[in-house]
């Protein structure tokens, strides 16, 4: 098989198992059909891009397996709420996700609220399991990681930046700060949390931030790219939204062609990092950050 | 001073001591008026109560007292987000809370859904401080048990059930399992929290376990009560909203003189539980249990 078929393959391999761990601590057991707004919102659908990334840092830490998995999971559950109480007619008012109606719109409102409040405590059980299968030290760590990561400094206070951003000449500088918290916190927690399940060097540590950093910023300067050149059918959300509610993005900012520059030169950096990281296994790795940037939806 | 004035007092220096560390903790520097709104949710208001029971326990088992100071915040941090979230249009639609306009009447209801958000995420970052000064096994019990109360089989899911209750004839089993998962749930991890910050026989966790349980029901019956028997101004919050909403309450499925017997049982097992517990320390836990049980609002 070619270099890009096996990092696909193991791609496609590492979403199935984080698709089974889903669903399976995602539990339909919830009252009043609040486990099953919960599942709709996690289940068959999404790039899984924030537990691949843990999946393959851990791997390349040679980091405890079960507690990477569960930390690639909450990282998901935790994007997975973001993206229902973004969509909320108080927010976005988005009707279509990942090609499916949006939770607001398939349980209402309320059910949604609660699924994502729901779905933002049950992150912080799966990184402490009962079981004692993850070290409590382990378990902390990586709590602090996610809640710092979420939480006001980084994925929350940046929705509150982009909700105040609207109509606003926000420059390059605004735009980039207001990315690297919202998206950015998450992505690069991904990778940070990956680092925690295992041991590290300081080297390493720093090579693995920078490489979360300037992956979380390359992500989102794809999306604004995709945003308007690429259709709803395709992306499985409703394209051309940022350019109609006069959203700053890096295309409106800088123009298509520059924008695709800076993705490629922000790609680059990503690769760069893992060089001088000083481990050995990151072929999946720089995958993911080919797969980031060069991805069609 | 008579023994109720102490309670008293003490209860009035823990109040102020968990205001302040509140207003430490909940920054104004969260970006574009989130801090703000976070801040609004959280201070110069409510009684406190899941910190205080915290705090009691913690005293009685001799815990650590920074741990505890950490749980009891973190637990007000979920219940003002609880607050906040349920005051919202699509919830409770409510327009008053602890005397003051809602979050999102205050804040616009995007900004009100963030500051939910973000509180929930800053509780699970109290728990786990990076200067160490709580032992990494603590904070990964705390966190667990905080995400437990919180998540689908406690207060989420207990609001999901209240939701899907409004105008059908929930029994008395029914209404009980419902508050046991909305309120009850954050009391009882409230009084566990607080144990898990020290040692604690299994006796004593049992007692404590029951303790918060019975608390927990007592302080749904009390405030069903005052719903129908005290107005607005009193309660700081829109008072008969339950029998307006035809909402199943302890008064309306037991009347109003059963009512209070059930209180009166609920706080009588509650004291009983204590003196079962084999600890040493627990006036400020019989304290709290009364005040519960004979608040006016």
């Amino acid at each position: 098989m070619a270099e890009e078929s096996v990092s696909a393959a193991w791609r496609c391999a590492q979403q199935e198992r984080v698709e089974q761990a889903l669903s399976a601590w995602v539990s339909a057991d919830a009252p009043a059909g609040l486990g099953e707004a919960m599942r709709y919102a996690v289940l068959d659908g999404g790039k899984r891009l924030r537990p691949l990334l843990t999946l393959a840092v851990s791997e390349a830490v040679e980091g405890a397996p079960e507690a990477a998995m569960r930390a690639a999971c909450a990282l998901e559950l935790i994007h997975a709420y973001s993206l229902v109480h973004d969509d909320m007619p108080c927010m976005d008012n988005d009707v279509l996700r990942r090609g499916k109606p949006t939770v607001h719109v398939a349980f209402g409102e309320a059910q949604a609220l609660l699924a994502g409040d729901a779905l933002q405590a049950l992150a912080f059980e799966l990184l402490v399991p009962e079981d004692g299968s993850v070290v409590p030290a382990m378990s902390a760590q990586l709590c602090r990681q996610l809640a710092c990561a979420a939480g006001a400094a980084g994925m929350a206070g940046g929705q509150a930046i982009d909700l105040a951003s609207v109509g606003t000449a926000l420059d390059r500088a605004g735009l980039e700060n207001m990315h690297r918290c919202k998206t950015g916190a998450l992505l690069q927690a991904s990778v940070m949390m990956g680092a925690a399940t295992g041991e590290c060097d300081a080297q390493a540590l720093r090579s693995l931030r920078e490489y979360g950093g300037v992956l979380g910023l390359a992500f989102q300067v794809v999306d604004d790219i995709l945003d308007v050149t690429t259709d709803s059918a395709t992306l499985g959300k409703t394209a051309g939204k940022d350019a109609a509610s006069d959203k700053p993005t890096f295309v409106s900012l800088m123009g298509l062609a520059s924008a695709q520059s800076c993705a490629d030169e922000l790609l680059a950096q990503a690769h760069q990092a893992l060089r001088q990281s000083g481990l050995a296994q990151t072929e999946n790795l720089h995958a993911l950050a080919d797969w980031v940037g060069r991805r069609a939806s």
